[in-house]
């Protein structure tokens, strides 16, 4: 009896300590988030959220670059939001740096942190990757974060929501985060 | 008997197994260090360790933009030492690039990575996030180290120690690692 | 008898259970891959994959900065193969920036991203870090991955394969996963 239940114990703990380093693949916490871009082109300077701050050369900072925009650099602060709508009340800003890099279609590095400041979450999330843009929706990788999500680490889906001309753009963000504490 | 030996071991590792999904939320390492920057400004080129690289429209290389410095981007290579000294041995270099990036008050963005060579640390540690700059005191995400610090993350908190203009500033960095290897 | 089981089962799980923290240091998964950067140097617009797109005060576009390149960034768009043939079919692109960040020798800051599309490997690797260009071989960090190596991290070994002046170099990254889900 005792060793029938100490098989049972081995399997039960078997079974725990095993799952651990097999580790979760549904996300331990999920946001869906919004963040609003309004680019720089030298009239909309009350309105804009970003700016190209570097180029190639015979390119100017106030339009983007010939051949797929490569070699631009874009710095933003974009307002984010819990829904598509570029007024609703931002939850937080989206801060860091977009380059385009590839001369024959529109890919993009992403650097940049939502830096959440709102009743339901406080604290940031770091986000870096490639972003193959004309994908419907694309992977991007969660490195870290501080406060509410201290530690944290996943994966960000990225869907362009909404485009207007080469100044406004909207991307939709899937955080699903895999490691938690 | 054996049952109940069975049992404890039952709950003891249970104890055990459980624990180690839960990581632990004190540090496994800790570091103070201190970096000290020196930003070019047309003048002073023999004791700069850092300088502007890339600027918004209608701003230049050797002073900081209007409007919070907003789209301004600094390269730095920045003495690393164990007090608040900048004279005193360097144990390392901070290497990499900060982005101003908010119109309307001081923050940026980092990308750096603290290359230590002295006879306690070897190796190097990156760091990537938004940094309020005006908050007294805030965190940023480590997120991985190699040599001494192979695959580690953790928090970094960072604080102002001192600036004098907008020449010098020193950041000291309290390096908190959660994952040690 | 069943005490002896439960003994051994205690021992057995405590092994199995406190071998987990103590993470595996032998890769559980090895890449190697080479990847070609050609450099814009004014005259090589149609071979060229990457180009300056900022500078300090006084360099230009075309050509690299003086004092150790201090202060360029470049952006890349480099085609990635399995051996260190140029001309091979490629089976992915390195895209990202790299910064010189030193006036006294040789070193830079990399982000970029491995974006692999092949038979053998869909996804993508992110590489953050300091590369001290000069020494033979240098770590970097893998902070994260998506696809066939989602939620990744690890380090990457990476060495100067060949260069040709300041127009072309090839490096040789060795990946070695430590986290590979």
């Amino acid at each position: 009896m005792g060793a029938k239940i100490a098989l049972f114990a081995f399997f039960m703990f078997f079974a725990l300590c095993s799952a651990t380093p097999t580790k979760p693949y549904t996300p331990c916490k999920n946001l869906v988030l919004y963040f609003h871009d309004v680019l720089y082109n030298g009239e909309n300077a009350a309105n804009a959220t970003s700016a190209i701050v570097a180029a190639p050369q015979g390119a100017n900072l106030t339009k983007l670059a010939p051949q797929f925009h490569f070699g631009n650099i874009a710095v933003f602060d974009d307002p984010i939001t819990l829904d598509n709508k570029f007024h609703s009340n931002p939850v937080g800003r989206a801060q860091g740096f977009y380059i385009y890099d590839t001369k024959n279609t529109f890919t993009a590095w992403l650097g940049f942190t939502f830096v959440l400041n709102s009743t339901e979450h406080q604290g940031s999330i770091t986000f870096a990757g490639a972003d193959p843009i004309l994908q419907k929706s694309r992977d991007i990788s969660v490195t870290g974060g501080t406060g509410d999500f201290f530690m944290h680490r996943g994966i960000a889906t990225i869907m362009t929501d909404a485009f207007e001309g080469e100044v406004y753009f909207r991307l939709r963000v899937d955080i699903k985060f895999y490691e938690c504490w």
